[in-house]
């Protein structure tokens, strides 16, 4: 890796750090000194307005509370920190979005001088995450969907067209699609089995009305925008990390039989619509610096176009973020077992990069905002068990996938919890986490 | 038409009402006072707070000034009335648009009562249009768009499929995907042409990259929702209308070369979302009640699913809104010339009503918001010169279409403005207009 194309690493990264809030350097947490993820919180049942936080072991940094303790200020804060700090103390943190990777980076390093083991301990600025609720961080103006899986496309093409399982633009287009930012929600999120019509392959005649049969989970990263783009001013390459505030765990539940009968020629809608879980810790750009991962083609893949080529794209381009999806059936959960691992991947076998999304999504002059979300696309990886999705799993629901106590899955079964987790490491570094996104599946209406 | 299936009328509908406002009482206006559409405006040019205006001839009641004029309530003014206005004077209609039905009714009544000839005159309240400049009228959380003219996706299909050009699904499912929200801008909007990657049929190898070739217009009417749906609680079809605030005009701006390449497997994405534009009026489902049209299937055609019936749909479920698309390109406008019809088509030919795009939207469970828009896909009619794309008029790019001046376009060339214009008319009742959406095609940068 040369040193022109790494990311620059800074004292925040250093492994040695420890922190004075003790949980945070255990050695499994999700969120040591290192991480320091951006949340939207309160504490539950108080009906306290929403604001910032910043994981740090078991605890959450109130941004709030930062703010209103002037004794907390000493020289680690500079403006820029103090700016941040305001702007994340509001009920959304699209202002601090807004306001772009030198206020990011400020905040971030003035968090991890005033947490580390050689600073005064500031107790009265935590939270329990125990004692904490969740909301969506941003007001999400528009949320895309991609498909950045090439393994994920194929095996999903092999389903429905055994003889030519990804299409001809799949290698060249970065494909993606709008979906619904109005039933994004963070994990916990409860949803009724989506109701809608369905039709069999083949079958004449009228569709059948009822509640979806072969519903399904996704396993995506999520990727929150920062600073957006004016209408007609695209964001280029090798700039568009610029743009990103961080990554999230994201789960685009999918009804696959609505999907079958509805999605030509205009794409998947009533499908996917009904409910999108994200996670409710936002891990930086910044924070992940030192776990990127080489962004790699095969040799007979085309090269990339200009516009989604960019000098540091093949040596750091990925991100090296392992993923784990786990299912808990009502019964495991009444019988107190833990969820059972279905299946586990990693972001760095995307076919496309982070910064070729926002390349793509803005080339054509489309407008990004801060806190618009755009979703990676289920995260297949080149081995069958790495399969993102129960479609993947059960060979498009004919080989059931075995689970503890004798139960089975093909498609989801109502009482249904799926978790989402992320982690990276490297040797010598910490372990950085995303927590996880959980969702649970009620009975249709 | 039934008692019990016609949409009720009342004293605001009244085509012997005049107005002080003379201007409204010209034959030919698109705003006399039985229509009382509502926009986002501030006088131009003085940075004055957005708020919401009801159009009067050629006139804008200025919502704001309303409020703060206490000699303008009478009794006309209810509370309801009142705090109507209130809610409409910030700067968006998103919380008029919440209220729901029954104070929007009052809002239009009571406007109705103090805008007539009997009514003391109130000039004060007045903003003349032509020194008014008008903002998109609500924060729009999510855009849909459908495909609702059987005509256009028939033509369309033809094009991409002749031996099957409308596809299984089409009369069972309203076909729909969601849009941009970022990049819809109201009338007067300019864009630059887009970039993007294209490769035509048949062709191996690299895709070429640089300004869509194909930039087409689609002549749609937009859908304003008004109260909202929770998560997992579906709009009845029979209830939809209550939830739908009004109507505007939309121009779904599609660039057919990107569209072609980028579509498959999951619908359009930088070939639409680059620009979308719509009327800054928003005309009431109430003000549309005497212009209803009974909603019609060929006999051989499938009747809708019970979640798509419901008891006033074939009588009334229509809109009868003629739509008309002109072109006045850039030498046309500096030569002084009108724009040129293209083409008219009328609402009433959509093949699902607006109440079942409610209803279907929202039977899996999908949350609407107050100040969503859903776009009904564009409004071709039965007869070829009721196209409502280039797409359809040069006949895949075939045919030039001839304009005045000797000049002709396949598709759309730089400098180019489309102004799209909607009306409804019955004999012995006033014409009701929705303006109009104009937007220029600005070079690729």
């Amino acid at each position: 890796m040369s040193r022109q194309t790494s990311p620059a690493l800074n004292e925040t990264h250093d492994p040695k750090l420890a922190s004075w809030v003790a949980s945070a350097n255990v050695p499994d947490t999700d969120f040591p000194i290192q991480n320091l993820p951006f949340a939207l919180f309160r504490r539950r049942g108080t009906g306290e307005a929403w604001r910032g936080g910043v994981a740090i072991g078991d605890r959450i940094v109130d941004l709030s509370a930062l703010g209103s303790l002037a004794d907390a200020w000493d020289d680690a804060w500079d403006d820029a920190a103090r700016h941040a700090v305001a702007l994340a103390s509001r009920d959304s943190l699209n202002a601090l979005m807004a306001a772009g990777p030198a206020a990011w980076s400020a905040l971030r390093l003035a968090l991890s001088r005033m947490l580390r083991s050689e600073a005064p301990a500031r107790p009265e600025c935590l939270v329990p995450q125990a004692d904490a609720e969740y909301a969506v961080p941003a007001t999400i103006g528009d949320y895309t969907d991609f498909y950045t899986s090439i393994h994920h496309a194929t095996a999903v093409g092999k389903l429905f067209r055994p003889d030519n399982p990804l299409l001809p633009n799949y290698k060249w287009v970065p494909i993606g699609y709008h979906g619904r930012s109005s039933t994004i929600g963070v994990s916990g999120q409860a949803f009724h089995r989506p109701l809608g019509q369905t039709r069999a392959a083949g079958v004449e005649g009228a569709p059948s009305f009822g509640p979806a049969q072969r519903l399904d989970f996704e396993l995506e990263v999520g990727i929150f925008i920062g600073t957006g783009n004016a209408s007609g001013a695209p964001i280029a390459a090798a700039d568009a990390e610029r743009h990103v505030f961080g990554l999230c765990l994201l789960n685009d539940w999918s009804a696959r039989d609505l999907q079958a009968w509805e999605y030509q020629p205009l794409g998947p809608f009533l499908s996917k619509n009904f409910a999108t879980t994200i996670s409710p810790w936002i891990v930086t750009l910044e924070a992940l610096a030192p776990y990127r991962a080489a962004w790699q083609r095969d040799a007979a893949d085309p090269q990339p176009l200009p516009y989604l080529d960019y000098p540091a794209l093949r040596a750091c381009g990925g991100f090296d973020i392992a993923l784990e999806v786990s299912l808990q059936t009502a019964s495991m959960q009444r019988d107190g077992m833990p969820p059972a691992t279905l299946a586990r991947s990693n972001f760095r076998h995307s076919y496309w990069s982070v910064a070729q999304l926002v390349a793509h999504h803005t080339v054509n002059g489309c407008a990004l905002r801060p806190g618009d979300l755009l979703g990676s696309g289920t995260q297949s990886g080149p081995d069958e068990a790495e399969a993102g999705s129960l479609l993947e799993l059960s060979a498009g629901g004919k080989q059931p996938v075995a689970l503890p106590g004798g139960e089975a899955r093909v498609f989801l079964a109502d009482g249904d919890k799926v978790v989402l987790r992320g982690w990276t490491s490297r040797p010598g570094l910490p372990r950085i986490g995303f927590g996880e996104a959980a969702g649970t599946v009620l009975p249709a209406r």
